[in-house]
């Protein structure tokens, strides 16, 4: 990695040969990476350094701030160059996060035809496949030869952001695929309706994002194409977009488990105002139905009042509660989201869960018992804690899964329905089963 | 996707001609998931009407039980085949997966060089780039011509797992990478030298497989050359490796943030006792450091003795502060996942978190104190549940964003210091500060 002292001191030092070697052996990312540590006035200077047949991988690689300064501070040929040479994804991105006079300035340096593409492209729906695709892949005719195709590839493939999956179209609508590795391999006469694969796995403009992911790593694909309504091609979405989008959901999924809204930032990048505004909502609705718990507390005041010894294991109890119900919950709403498990495994999976928790709370029921006995020598108050235990883990256990698969069933998202939420309402079962054993057991009268 | 029932009374009526045309269509992916709901018998005869050319990447998508049946079932010539297509990385896995007596013959029918290499290969520690590389790769030289190489790839390219990276090596050492892309659009005659990439994104074969994986990410590649520890080239990890590795790593970081012991299998073919397994230990720990915190309210007995009600704030106390500092840990553990934070941030992250906690505990305890002094009209007792909210929310941010990157520190998994653990502190800090506040507001003597 390049050192930024050395190379901000060539380029104040005006070194601007050494500046074009250094820039000229590094990769696009690694530029942007670079780019970003500088102030706004060498970054025009640097990016006007970098070889020209990067300058737009760069570009695509740099945060908003950073691109909004580069638009406003282009001429107008050096804009119209870059945009020539940015795939038609990186624009959409790039136009969805300009400020509105710069999006004009953009608009106008681009041929009405790619204008007339950005505008069908920037309708697609947030997180569909429309919206993450790119409109430039390399389209064949059928009655081509393997020769006439790789000749077409090497006149039209250098504007491609992939070329290793080629579309055999007719009147726009798919009829077969041919990867770059059958061209290769094929002798040079081959037809390509003889070698093109027909069982083509798609998607449509409208399908999540989530899903087009999915169908990348079940098939190992390399890119997908994405059809219409009408079933006529309009791009494809390559692997680089489909991993960012993985990481991106899973993220989604441990932020939503964690009773926050999503950020589309990262957390150094997400203001202190937004972050609050992200984490209040859910904390509320938690902290006022936790007081329900309380209200539950107050009513055996009696109980906690005769033995106050009672009171200091209600953190336990809670607790305990809490974690297996979020264990049962986070492993529920992982298979979902990975698709391994279905609705219609509920209760198979209802049974799976009691089956475990009987394990793990009989476990932690005669650990505690142990402790307890050993610590106070009072066996029945053993016996009520590790009760307790056995009938909260269980209920627990019940409630992490079924959740999850009930939300999913009525259309919500199963990360709602994660340990914030699960804890607050195994709070309230647990202390209902606890005071109710308790007293039971000791015969207070309430 | 073809119906099973079909399926199956065709194979039982020896209808081969039409079960081999459906399976001809069929993706391998799809053929896998088709077979797994076959019983045995049925199983090893549709396996032998697969297309010959397709039968390898059927066997690697299928489970490992299925792959067992069948490697039993097979003539030394069946297996002899099958090992001839399948790539060196499906040959570990099915080697790592197969009960012993298999295993032997399994090497017993691959020539002596590639049982050499699998040796090698098993010999990589589990999650490390080795372990997840396959070792045929097309190799140039630098004094090729384009055609040449193209040449060379038709010739060689129908075993390599991808032939979309090539890459130039003198006396086995890495010198260039050249991709498909760039030899479909070169001249014929042009040298590999002047073609091909010198910067080259590598890793070793013991860097860990999720490095590997933020490499993809990072640098949106297709394949990623491994070297030795002599800088020596002896294989690639290709992106649809990496997407699997990227989702075994997220669900491993949501396993283990939920206090769980993460699984290699999937949740439903994990069975119980190995799931209560995964349980169990932290439910211990954090089941035992909870009695802290009970041991802890036994100190404040006279306090709830004399304002019983007290007691009903505990669990709202506890729960908020919980789920404030697992806000802040799932966020600062994820950051960490990505790269996105690292040590050297903690003061900046920790002020950041304090700004954060103050506006949401100000939001709360407001919105809590209200709650309190409309239901009970007691004034005091809003302030006081309000100030122990201010400062539980405030510490629990705290810990929650510190002990994730003081993990990280000491080379521990940041994922361990999520919610579960981070509540059990948060709960003995929240109850000393409510019974703190409340002592001093109320004139409590203890």
């Amino acid at each position: 990695m390049m050192d930024k002292e050395i190379f901000v001191n060539l380029l104040q030092d005006r070194q601007f040969k050494a500046v074009r070697s250094i820039l000229n052996v590094m990769n696009a990312v690694d530029i942007a990476s670079l780019l970003s540590e500088l102030e706004d006035k060498e970054l025009a200077l640097a990016f006007r350094l970098i070889p020209k047949e990067e300058a737009a991988e760069v570009f695509a690689n740099m945060n908003n701030s950073m691109q909004s300064y580069l638009v406003e501070m282009f001429t107008e040929k050096e804009l119209k160059e870059l945009l020539d040479d940015l795939y038609m994804d990186d624009t959409v991105d790039l136009l969805e996060e300009l400020p509105a006079n710069l999006v004009g300035r953009i608009l106008n340096n681009v041929s009405q035809s790619k204008r007339n593409m950005i505008n069908v492209l920037l309708n697609y729906p947030d997180d569909s496949a429309g919206s993450i695709m790119t409109t430039e892949y390399v389209g064949l005719r059928q009655n081509m030869t393997v020769a006439e195709s790789m000749a077409h590839i090497k006149r039209t493939g250098i504007h491609k952001e992939t070329i290793y999956t080629c579309y055999v179209t007719e009147r726009r609508r798919l009829i077969g695929i041919v990867t770059a590795k059958d061209l290769l391999i094929a002798e040079d006469d081959t037809l390509i309706k003889d070698l093109m694969e027909t069982e083509i796995i798609s998607v449509n403009t409208h399908a999540d994002q989530e899903e087009v992911a999915q169908l990348f790593t079940k098939y190992d694909l390399l890119a997908i194409p994405v059809l219409d309504a009408e079933n006529l091609m309009v791009g494809i979405v390559t692997v680089d977009d489909a991993m960012d989008v993985m990481v991106d959901e899973a993220t989604e999924d441990i932020t939503k488990m964690a009773a926050m809204s999503p950020s589309e930032k990262p957390y150094m990048e997400t203001s202190v105002f937004s972050h609050a505004k992200n984490r209040i909502p859910w904390l509320l609705i938690l902290m006022l139905s936790a007081t329900i718990t309380g209200t539950i507390i107050n009513r055996y005041e009696e109980a906690f009042a005769t033995i106050p010894l009672l009171v200091s294991f209600i953190p336990m109890l809670m607790d305990t509660g809490g974690n297996c119900g979020s264990q049962s919950s986070t492993l529920i709403i992982r298979g979902i989201a990975l698709n391994e498990i279905h609705f219609k495994d509920t209760l198979m999976v209802i049974f799976k869960e009691f089956r475990i928790s009987l394990i793990v709370s009989c476990v932690l029921a005669t650990a505690n018992g142990l402790r307890i006995f050993l610590m106070y020598h009072n066996g029945l108050l053993a016996i009520v804690i590790g009760c307790s235990l056995v009938f909260t883990i269980c209920i627990a256990a019940m409630i992490g899964c079924f959740l999850p698969l009930a939300a999913k069933k009525i259309g919500l998202d199963p990360a709602l329905m994660a340990s914030p939420l699960i804890t607050t309402l195994v709070d309230t079962c647990s202390i209902i089963i606890y005071f109710t054993i308790a007293t039971y057991a000791f015969h207070l009268h309430l």
